[in-house]
């Protein structure tokens, strides 16, 4: 169990993710160093005990230099260019892992940056929250959450099994083994397609006179259309083939719907109904 | 306040929202009767002292007949048909009210029906429960929800006064009044819309296999995908132009927010989501 013994973890990016993530390292025992552009950011947590050490500078190369393994807490393209930009400093031999919603836009990309230097192997922590920044980290967000592991046939059974057992460490109610490309149709589905949903909910008419009228069914469809329109237009930007396959099969289905109803097709009405009654069903209630 | 004296409620159809009422206005001293088909429902409800006396038989002109006050707790087209049957025995110049979800499709029928002999005043009481039937009955569940008082130009304002105060007296969170025409596009958006989506949502796509790694996003929207088709596909085909026109709307913006990401168009996808927080913020948050 490595990630037991004193090792100098490196988290890039030390926002709700990535401090949640040294909150329970530290916890652990690991010595936790972060990088961050924002001086604020780096001092809160020093401050705060959730990392060790950090620094918000340019000149970040004595922190990857002496980093036993990598966690990049970035946004897609972030986590791209920063090993781009970083691998020259890397120590070879270790582990880099991440926390990005999407997996095929990056992981081949990075894979290929370093190469035999150091072995990148993706995951998904499918946890968060409505506020960001590391002033809300906390790691009890992995708790009913899921954590996916996402290889390559690049990957070793190894690095594999460390990926896992971080998973584990973090405190993930489950974690489990998706490819990349099984991850992304099932982001595209679950999250992305939802998060359309509820953004054009809100934005397809002046609601605001309604809000004292709404009760749990749109407020619970419409939670998560508070969004971070920067991650959120990126994640959509880099897994757009399967978003707009999920979207049409959504925007076919409920158009069928609409024109059962135009119809007065009560028969074929209820057995969409039925059908959504069972599938649910199947899904825990949580 | 009328409602504190011992006077004869009598519930028509005693589901879980006829069984909530029944509880709340037992408490408050009401001698409450109740209508239902079903024998079972009868005798649990009285013998679990929800109501003082009631019948599962044919014949209830009866209790039609000794009735201060009814409170139709039926489906909308349901509603309409009892009062036809029963309006001989209904007592002169008593109130009546109901909890349907639909409005403009039977208030005008049901007050044409009574003529001068009754006064019914509509309301909504938006509460809820993903179970059904008198054993599920819970008055609790009227605390956090909003009742509406759906009057016509035909009702008198002693009737709304105290159907506004049957709401406060059942404990709800918020009572309001907005007309037939008003309630019905309100919830055409925030609650039959809601419903389509949900469900259009589960069909979409065979999902069983990807039930462990749905997070609260995808469980928050599909949490009413559960749904009893019966009393749905009635309530959306009494209120079919008003939820098609809702549903047009939002079809009509997701089908563009599919093609500004089909279009790779960032700056007006982020532009969306900003005027999605924008007014989802204004809600609140619960």
């Amino acid at each position: 169990m490595e990630w037991i013994n004193k090792q100098n973890v490196l988290i890039v990016g030390l926002g709700l993710m990535g401090g949640s993530y040294a909150k329970a390292l530290k916890r652990i025992g690991c010595r936790v160093t972060a990088i961050d552009k924002s001086e604020e950011t780096i001092k809160f947590a020093i401050e705060n005990d959730i990392i060790d050490d950090g620094t918000f500078k340019e000149d970040i190369s004595e922190f990857v230099k002496e980093a036993d393994c990598i966690i990049l807490a970035l946004y897609p393209n972030a986590a791209i260019e920063w090993v781009r930009n970083n691998v020259k400093d890397i120590k070879e031999g270790i582990r880099i892992t991440d926390v990005t919603g999407v997996k095929s836009c990056i992981v081949y990309e990075i894979q290929d940056i370093l190469g035999d230097k150091a072995e990148f192997i993706a995951a998904h922590p499918m946890a968060g929250k409505e506020t960001s920044g590391v002033e809300s980290a906390d790691d009890r967000i992995f708790r009913d959450a899921n954590y996916i592991v996402v290889p390559t046939d690049k990957n070793t059974e190894e690095a594999i099994l460390w990926c896992e057992n971080l998973g584990q460490i973090l405190g993930f109610n489950k974690v489990s083994i998706l490819s990349p490309e099984e991850h992304d149709e099932m982001i595209a589905y679950v999250s992305q397609l939802t998060h359309c949903i509820a953004v054009s909910l809100m934005t397809c008419k002046d609601n605001e006179h309604l809000k004292d009228y709404t009760g749990d069914s749109f407020r619970d469809l419409t939670r998560i259309a508070r969004i971070n329109e920067n991650m959120w237009s990126e994640l959509f930007h880099v897994n757009k083939e399967s978003l707009l396959r999920e979207m049409d099969l959504f925007i076919n289905e409920i158009t069928g719907l609409r024109n059962l109803i135009a119809d007065d097709n009560t028969e074929a009405i209820k057995e969409k109904m039925r059908l959504s009654t069972k599938r649910r069903s199947k899904f825990n209630t949580k």
